[in-house]
């Protein structure tokens, strides 16, 4: 019985715990909020044991997860880092879905001195979409472009936002204002986010708008395709709101002079636009992605293109987000105990794409959980 | 020579002190903002007399109006209410555009009491909107339904707002927030504003779209109509724009705690977002109107429909929304130096619209001076 302990009790860690623990795997989970640790319990079940502890603390973290053959890691973006190095230096494999700011990566020598292996960016995107990108370098004799598209959106969308934030809405935000890196013929460019904007017609969601967004990540430099794109999906409109709050300088940090006060613009418009941005108890979101690919195989041009689409699991209390986030690290999780990961270091995923049997794996994986990946394509794999 | 003093040298108040000046009135300008005054010298050239004076004081306007024949009141709406007072306390007539909150109508029996004939809200809409409304009145035999939708706009719109204010863009804002009251089936109503939006297909501009705002002022009890609406016309995707700002709370107006200070969010907004909605130097703007009537006319149904559309003049260096709001008003002051004005009181336009000479005068004064207003009908009037 493999025994993990799972950083973070939020959304994502709980339905962490939930499915390893449901497989038999002896669970633990560690948070700093009661309330959290009591939630997990409620969807995790009663076999998971819980530990309140501060896990701001990377001493605390050394200490923490001695004792357990596998770290799961589920803490909010502006703790992962630190986080992600103490679990390194006790020496612990770890599969990570903290959206962490910084690069995961600068911890690769260290990972490799303490023979850990440590896959990073392990969700849905980055995650699942980092996989495919990379097998569809492995499999094109050349690979001219990769687009992601993706999008966490509300079932019922309701105007003006037509949009609810499933995870932090602070790095939702963040996205609609840091410039978006893309690749064009080869090179690394930045645009103005929210632009590229287009209306693309997906399986089973309504006409959704598609606009730049930063989240190649990894993908910017681990391969080498001349044309590579992420893009954000929302509900038609969103974008335009959103450049006009960023325009207005609604999203501003820096202080401003208002009478005789100074205030940051940004913390204005999130006390009154969050609230709004609440999903209500019981209500549905959904996750859609596509990834495309183009490239050349035995001189035919050949298309790859993959479709997910998942919805909340409203009996079992799991959002959509929380579901595709967890579940191919808990899928990634298994292959690491099952010692099918042979290297050490910090493995963003499209490290692994060409293991062609472990993606087919995790989406094996994943379509036993509910989440669909159809596949089309015109190239032979 | 008549001899004339307008009050408020702002964009409006200049275009008015122009417009009679070449016609060779003796025209006074006071306001207490030497910038203005010198602009006003630029534009209505160097026959008028400038006067820098504060307005904000009644007993000021009182003196200062003594000596002249008729009063052009062109103030911002919050000094208009008091200076209105202040004009029909000396027994003064006065044609006034300021867009005060008040109801001038207050002052009705203290103009009787002075023998003074105040026109009010005297500019495009409201003004000629309310002739034009009043004249349906007369015309039909039973008016059912009156609609009247106005907007002032860039020529070339820019995404994300896809339009400037060329005049005070707090009362803009304002419109945005305060419910909207209409009346169907004879009652009064209100709603939130921004809604009942629809795209509307007008000749000269793009598919506009038209949502409800609180524009109905008097009209909304000097005519027994069962159905008055006033609707807002901008670039499609506005409305939602302004929603979601509201929507966020990024207009309110009670402060709230945000850190260690409290800020009003309208404040902190409006710092940001006015900058964007400026006019640059020699940009144009367009008004584009339509105003709809319906009734009975000898037992058939009829229809009138007026469409005006406007451009600024670069050349002058009027903008639109002043030469449609500065015409009418001069067009109606010279109406009552004529004597043609014979009822006293404070009048909103529709009071005179039995008058169908004056307002065919009107209309060929506007034409004069290019402001076209196309008229089509299928009642015989």
């Amino acid at each position: 019985m493999t025994n993990a302990v799972v950083l973070g009790a939020g959304i994502v860690g709980s339905v962490i715990a939930a499915d390893l623990a449901e497989d038999g795997w002896d669970i633990t989970v560690a948070d700093r909020d009661p309330a959290a640790l009591a939630k997990v319990r409620r969807l995790a079940g009663e076999g998971v044991t819980l530990l309140e502890q501060d896990l701001a603390d990377p001493e605390v973290i050394g200490r923490l997860v001695a004792p357990f053959e596998l770290v799961l890691g589920a803490l909010p973006g502006h703790l992962g880092y630190e986080a992600l190095r103490a679990v390194i230096r006790a020496g612990k494999d770890v599969c990570d879905i903290s959206f962490m700011p910084e690069d995961a990566r600068d911890h690769d020598a260290l990972a490799r001195e303490h023979g850990v292996t440590a896959v990073v960016d392990c969700g849905v995107a980055p995650g699942l979409s980092n996989l495919l990108c990379g097998h569809a370098v492995a499999m094109f004799d050349d690979c001219r472009m990769l687009l992601i598209q993706v999008g966490g959106l509300p079932v019922e969308p309701q105007p003006p936002f037509g949009y609810k934030a499933a995870f932090s809405p602070i790095d939702v935000l963040e996205e609609y204002v840091r410039p978006a890196r893309y690749v064009t013929n080869g090179e690394l460019r930045s645009v103005e986010a929210l632009t590229d904007l287009e209306i693309i017609e997906l399986p089973g969601v309504p006409p959704l708008e598609s606009f730049l967004t930063d989240g190649l990540r990894s993908l910017a430099d681990t391969l080498d395709v001349p044309f590579m794109k992420e893009k954000t999906l929302r509900y038609p409109g969103h974008a335009r709101v959103m450049e006009a709050f960023r325009e207005a300088g609604l999203f501003g940090t820096d202080p401003i002079q208002v009478g005789d006060v100074e205030v940051r613009p940004l913390d204005v418009t999130t006390a009154g636009l969050f609230p709004q941005w609440q999903y209500a108890e019981g209500e549905a979101d959904l996750t859609v992605m596509r990834v495309e690919a183009e490239g050349m195989l035995g001189g035919v041009a050949g298309r790859l293109v993959w479709d997910l689409l998942d919805h909340a699991d409203l009996e079992r209390g799991f959002s959509s987000m929380a579901r595709t986030t967890a579940f191919p690290c808990t899928l990634m999780a298994r292959e690491l105990v099952a010692g099918r990961i042979p290297t050490k270091g910090v493995l963003p995923p499209e490290a692994l794409a060409t293991d062609a049997a472990l993606l087919e794996r995790l989406l094996d994986g994943l379509a036993a959980r509910g989440v669909v990946v159809q596949t089309s394509s015109n190239a032979s794999g």
